[in-house]
């Protein structure tokens, strides 16, 4: 579990002038680690860490030498400079620590010169860049963490029931499709499927015409378990690696008719983006805080219940999510942001969806990605989805353009942020999560 | 679509005497694929073809140079080599059908003595070696096909509404966990969680009380989809590989009280066993069959309607599973078998789940793993879960060392066969899917 160190400073700055420029996502307390390539070049993905408006390429940085001598951050280097971060991510807490220091030693603004000129050659402006999916994703499991996300959907699938009598006993979760995750700037086609039109009771094949968005988080895992060994509470968040932005796709006119009784299928699996950036745990330690457990039930079950859980298991990560339309984008109008909310809100914490997850006996291996669900806050205007921002299709929003939605239309463009600021400690961003619907590709 | 052709011939015999013995299930009709390695060596896993009580070892025989002259079939052969068949899956039907003729040819009887030694070598006593899982399985989705399975459990789970509208249009799916997915002999720990006793409305944390088999077939895709898109129903079976036997392992104390509103969760996520052996869609092509299709809609639905489908697209596969207690084991008492029945009675084709999984554009991938959920047939001794043998636990099954079961117990063993057999095809088996239940490991 992280605790603060130099690297929380708020006063430290760094010879990359870029990330002490205020209101930077990636200031020298972040140091958020992705996977990319130079743009439209043919050569390999590797790891990389965001310092400002650049990235240091640590395949550059591993090939450099600068640090040779530091026995694990040099093993974890050469293993986060690979196409994929699994064999990092499964190194566990120390070798994450390890490098996350050491390559804030290097990008301190009182490292030599001499160093600075060799890191310096590793550094690609972001703009240069196209970025790769943090890890293969083994399984992808999504959660249903907010309360208030649970209670108004509930509302609109089942008005006599809303909120299941398990909801405050379990976190609820469902295993998602983990082929179709996309990372940021990756459009995708509008999903067709069955949907049982308003008052009929025979389906049809259509386009979706209920098309939302689900603002949440992922977390990716970084150490496994083994089959059979439940990972318990206070040891969960040594197996996360850490978090990014996760925007769940969703048909809802698809969902409505599929699924019951085994759950959201076609409804979610056609696509699910994520930032490219994953910002560790350790970066996110000045943003812990006490569970808000409105009306819990979560004392009663010993597995999901510790002191530092509900003292520090929460985290506040300031998260908005809005759209362009496609007359916005021509005339350059900025995103129309929709919602704000933090995840603090959220029901049950990320180390209650480790240690639910596995108490089944069931493993997690490195590179696994959960996603939070989506994280609706306790006022309309912090709702995640349009489906409560419109409350069922029925109260559009206006755009700047003077067009009006209930759900996406094809062209929208659909961004996501997340950050983290509080008095006293260096504000860290997620940098974005971005995907643009295009039309759908079914054959009538 | 395969066709019938010279891998057919039902006197057809091979030089391996194994191959010939009446009963066995791996004729040189037959042909599956597996991955395996000696028993308790270090050595790399490969790919390996059974012939009778053999296994071929592709690895020694594309080293071999026995196929050097064949084009694609030692292409196929040497991706088939390697220590899971995803790359062999990708190939697609051509490369399956050259490498599956070449390797008829090499075991056929009329095979000249000088290449049969050089065979010869090249082939393993199943008795030596074990296996790994075909592939990486990098998503598996379970359906749920059978309307009598369906409509069984959904008497038990909803008495007022056993079978939901939506059954009828469309294969109810949803996503399962593929890092539990375990090759057949590996063993598992009883699963533990949250349950609701009887007349309680508070769950309690236990070891799970009502675990049972679920008696399924798995799907392994061959050629994946790009994303956006869909498969089409007659281009179905053409990105399908072949077929296993599958246990999908179910925790109903724990599905109970977890399953609403996103579906089963940890009740299934802790272990999913399947057959070494993988079935070719070519060896099976003789027990293609009718669909039965009572009370169908299917028809109303384009994209899950074809004459080939209706005419063509059900196997004839049969199927049965049963167990042995521990006692059972000691006093050397075979496997009671307690459910027979053929795939023949689902209601749904296993084309029709790959174009309904993609119709959304949801991209397969090589080697993903599809169940086809329990294969209950209309009868209650035709029933693939211990939860409908025994009418929700209420009817026990008596077992020959006097013992009664509702659910499974601690060193239960259970074991699942298949095979095909008609007047004028050669009979074919597909191995055993078997495991032994281990006791709980969590702490109380």
């Amino acid at each position: 579990m992280s605790e603060l160190n130099r690297t929380h400073n708020p006063l430290a700055r760094s010879w990359v002038a870029s990330a002490n420029v205020a209101g930077t996502d990636f200031p020298i307390q972040n140091l958020p680690f992705a996977v990319f390539k130079p743009k439209d070049s043919d050569q390999d993905m590797r790891g990389g860490v965001a310092i400002g408006d650049q990235v240091l390429d640590l395949k550059a940085l591993a090939a450099s030498g600068c640090l040779a001598d530091t026995g694990l951050a040099q093993k974890a280097l050469e293993a986060a400079a690979q196409p994929c971060l699994n064999t990092f991510m499964a190194m566990g807490p120390q070798a994450w620590q390890a490098l996350r220091h050491a390559l804030f030693d290097l990008l301190e603004q009182s490292t030599s010169p001499a160093l600075q000129a060799r890191v310096q050659v590793c550094l690609v402006s972001q703009s240069l860049v196209e970025y790769g999916l943090p890890a293969r994703i083994g399984d992808y499991t999504d959660f249903y963490t907010s309360i208030y996300h649970a209670t108004n959907v509930g509302k609109l699938f089942r008005p006599d029931n809303p909120l299941m009598p398990n909801y405050r006993w379990l976190p609820i979760g469902y295993h998602g499709r983990a082929s179709s995750v996309l990372v940021s700037g990756h459009d995708f086609h509008r999903p067709a499927g069955q949907i049982l039109p308003p008052g009929q009771t025979e389906p049809v094949f259509s386009a979706c015409k209920r098309l939302d968005w689900e603002l949440e988080l992922g977390v990716f895992i970084g150490k496994g378990n083994a089959l059979g060994h439940a990972i318990s509470l206070d040891a969960a968040e040594d197996h996360v690696f850490g978090i990014c932005l996760l925007n769940d796709w969703s048909a809802r006119d698809i969902q409505a008719w599929e699924y019951q009784p085994l759950g959201p299928f076609l409804a979610k699996n056609f696509a699910t983006t994520i930032s490219p950036w994953v910002v560790t745990m350790e970066a996110l330690a000045p943003y812990r805080t006490a569970m808000e457990r409105p009306d819990h039930k979560q004392d009663d079950v010993a597995y999901l219940k510790s002191e530092h859980n509900s003292q520090q298991g929460a985290l506040d990560i300031q998260l908005r999510i809005g759209l362009r339309s496609e007359s916005m984008r021509a005339a350059k109008t900025d995103t129309h942001w929709v919602c704000q909310t933090s995840y603090r809100h959220a029901y049950w914490t990320l180390a209650q969806m480790v240690a639910h997850h596995t108490v089944s006996g069931c493993n997690l291996q490195a590179g696994d990605l959960l996603g939070t669900g989506t994280l609706s806050g306790p006022t309309l205007d912090q709702a995640g989805a349009l489906l409560e921002l419109t409350e069922g299709g029925k109260v559009p929003l206006t755009l700047p353009d003077g067009q009006q939605r209930t759900f996406l239309q094809d062209g929208d463009d659909v961004t996501m942020q997340g950050w983290c600021e509080k008095a006293g400690a260096a504000r860290i961003g997620f940098g974005e999560c971005r995907a643009t619907v295009l039309p759908a590709l079914f054959q009538k």
